[in-house]
């Protein structure tokens, strides 16, 4: 997606070979124009999937998956990071462990919001190690949901996610793909 | 805001007294039209404000406030909740204590993202007992920046948020206004 790599490349910053910030565009500051137009090329691209609910983990998956959502004219669900679990049957969870943040959560959903007749699509900021989809997709077979595509803002394809994911055949659409970062150098899949 | 409160009648639940729930379309499945038509209506209310940046908390005030950025065209700055203090000069910092949850957090923003020229609009899903509305606004004060409005989604107003607010003599703008609940059971200010 042309649009977005030129954001990247413009106001994006690589710390080092493994961090890349977005804070001005995406995760801190947040541009409504650029997350619309991304929530249209998802909608568009997973057209056919008959979507039921879109899907994301808070809080920075939040803007480009509402819009998604909102062009697929579905319900938005956002999974919740729980630092406990919950003893109630009410939920489900699982748990997930994040090596960007170094931490573990419980990923968390009410059952009333997603179950067995959805086809789920799961969209998220950025695809790293891939522990955060994993997780996601623990929740939708638990609840016997169809996972029916991921959508990814920016995809770290040197970084094991995408290997991991492209295991469970399920169609992944990355809209930026950096295959390689050094500071202030970004370069591009294609 | 009539569409509001017919939505808060059929799909919200009065648990008790205090606590009302619209996990249905708002806090964790969320109804993109209706966020949509809700980031119009605070569009439309602060248009004469010159509003140059909407800001909310992470992470239930997003979908209202990026949808009232889009209409606006301006950007979308998320305060963060810290676990701890970040011993950082880039970052704007202060404590907030939650009196919902019974927990403490530090509420952030990098000082890049809001700044003296701004005009900020600040958005939340809630207004109750007003402590995150009033760090946000500490926020926006340590940075010199000009509040220039509050939009709450749903204003709990038997409880102390609002009094607290109106005397900071910055324009409020609740959708809807709930002046006393019990179990099963809403009855809204007018």
């Amino acid at each position: 997606l042309e649009f977005l790599k030129e954001k990247i490349l413009s106001n994006g910053q690589a710390i080092d070979e493994h961090i890349l910030k977005v804070d001005s565009f995406l995760n801190h500051q947040v541009e409504p124009l650029l997350m619309q137009k991304i929530g249209k090329e998802f909608a568009l691209h997973f057209l056919k999937e008959k979507i039921t609910k879109v899907a994301t983990i808070e809080s920075s998956g939040i803007a480009p998956a509402l819009f998604t959502a909102l062009e697929l004219n579905v319900p938005l669900v956002i999974l919740k990071k729980q630092p406990s679990k919950i003893l109630n049957n009410d939920f489900c969870q699982t748990e997930v462990k994040s090596f960007t943040k170094g931490n573990t959560y419980n990923l968390t959903v009410s059952k009333k919001y997603i179950n067995s007749n959805d086809h789920v699509l799961f969209i998220d900021d950025f695809l790293a190690y891939g522990e955060a989809a994993l997780g996601a997709l623990r929740l939708f077979e638990k609840l016997s949901a169809k996972p029916c595509g991921i959508g990814i803002v920016i995809e770290k394809s040197f970084q094991p996610g995408r290997t991991k994911l492209n295991e469970l055949n399920i169609p992944i659409y990355s809209l930026a793909k950096i295959k390689k970062m050094t500071k202030g150098n970004i370069i591009f899949n294609d």
